[in-house]
């Protein structure tokens, strides 16, 4: 009896081991993840934490999908200007909606943060949130990436899918803190993910209540609330979530000051940086990108003791079934 | 064997129905809600919700606990004036602040919203995150309500404390949306109500990052942010929940938007108003209070289709252990 027992806990204990991050290869960024989550649901050990204080970020682009040739929700906004450019005529000699129109990627870079910003506003406002949540999911239905003519879900990293689901199984809470709009991840986020809509910080716009003949409606106005991006991260975090995580996990500077305000102070915590080292499966590339730079958050990395991913080196696959 | 059985079921079914809500009278309110959660839980049933759409929303000033005589939030601005005016003695002579030191209600009052901003600001701001939950936490352990000479946070409704467990029973997701600021809510919230941190919704301030010497922090700047009340509170849910809620409860006007929000379009939904009606045991209060007005979310409730809690008929007690 003795020995059936153990033999089922060999077995059992074997079986878990396996389990963990499977499309993680045997590296020091996989073992540092599982020594720390170890360590602190171990409730004997110095740095347990209890399981309300569990708070898992992940920033999105780049992170837990790719973000490349340009965000995801910049495709969606260009191919939103082509779609409303019928019905809006004076967008053929207007930037930067003429650069969109004749594909002209130079001129759109060239409109800058302003041009980009007008870019959002004319396709992200304007509409109720019940008609624009509408807008994306048809668009993630249909649209595919023009490098990998796979939908753009499908564009997900399955190391990070399973990294969710082992923070998940250890009673982690996972909240999403991006720099995206918020309303742009909110309507998928439960499908791909498993992580909840309101467990989504993102940028926001103004929103406003409107009580119409056929009921009341939320409005979208074409007015920047909140980026959630740098040095706003940390405030979104606090402003959403209210405590302080134990667990960051991003891949540019944009994600600096979350892993510096996760990962400050006496207590146990975690910072995670994924370096994008990998052009024949995904892209290579760091401080000197454009979307997605990572320099500054790089160079603090080993003093400041987060981990980093290196994507060639330590993950077995990239995205999910390749 | 069988009669076991049935002895058991019967046994655990008579209890199950006794411990529901037990500090509610038989009334017609506490019927309705145990009717509506009963037909959105059983699988079976049109109505049937999935769980992760079960989300809930409560106002707390004089919803969860009182807000009589003023805000609570009000007294700790004004005990803070009080323990403040040491170092600022300009606020001898100076509005609001002259009228809060020389306890003259209506000078204060006469200051009108203008006037309680500044009290705010000059209380609630300028310093930490980690300060003021601290200057919030010392506060609530010694601070005591006027007329009961008790803490302020025992000065919560049973009957609330009920229906919330029951709700959570059922499986509901339950969020704080209130007026009052979410920093002053969050550090007690858990403890009292059960709800964590981050399910509360509220009025902010600006906050900002700081790289100190030390390490980094979240500075409070005195400067509104967003204010939660009225037509805000269906954005607060929009932005920080991201789904609609499917019950409501609230207790004024400041509510009214948050129920219309709620109770609108096809699907089931519940929206609960709190009318303070037990001078002798709380406060009876409604069309002409200038704290937690009840006058236009009254008039529309019959028509909506809300259920109007009568506190002094339908409730068999008010505070815990009273």
């Amino acid at each position: 009896m003795i020995r059936v027992v153990l033999s089922f806990l060999l077995f059992f204990s074997g079986w878990a081991g396996a389990a963990v991050l499977p499309s993680w290869n045997d590296s020091e960024s996989r073992s540092a993840i599982i020594a720390f989550v170890e360590r602190i649901s171990d409730p004997q050990a110095a740095d347990f934490v209890p399981v309300d204080q569990r708070i898992a970020v992940f920033d999105n682009d780049g992170n837990l999908w790719s973000e490349k040739p340009v965000y995801f929700q910049l495709l969606f906004a260009i191919d939103r200007v082509k779609s409303l450019a019928p019905q809006r005529l004076e967008w053929k000699d207007q930037q930067p909606f003429k650069a969109v129109l004749e594909d002209d990627m130079e001129a759109l870079a060239a409109s800058g943060e302003e041009g980009l910003l007008e870019l959002v506003m004319a396709t992200h406002a304007d509409m109720t949130t019940a008609e624009f949540e509408q807008v994306v999911t048809d668009w993630l239905a249909t649209a595919r990436h023009p490098r990998f003519d796979r939908p753009f879900t499908e564009l997900v990293f399955q190391p990070m899918l399973e990294l969710l689901d082992y923070l998940r199984g250890n009673e982690f809470k996972i909240f999403i803190v991006s720099g995206g709009g918020i309303e742009f991840m909110r309507p998928w986020v439960q499908e791909v993910y498993g992580i909840p809509p309101e467990q989504v910080v993102g940028s926001t716009i103004k929103v406003e209540f409107e009580m119409r003949d056929d009921g009341p409606v939320l409005v979208r106005r074409p007015k920047i609330d909140f980026i959630d991006d740098k040095a706003g991260k940390p405030v979104g975090i606090h402003q959403f979530i209210g405590r302080k995580p134990i667990f960051a996990s991003g891949n540019s500077d944009g994600d600096l000051q979350m892993l510096q305000w996760t990962t400050a102070g006496e207590g146990p915590s975690f910072g995670l940086i994924l370096h994008h080292t990998d052009a024949e499966r995904e892209w290579a590339y760091d401080r000197e990108s454009h979307v997605g730079r990572l320099d500054k958050a790089l160079d603090l990395a080993a003093e400041s003791g987060w981990v980093v991913i290196d994507m060639k080196k330590d993950w077995r696959v990239v995205y999910p079934g390749s």
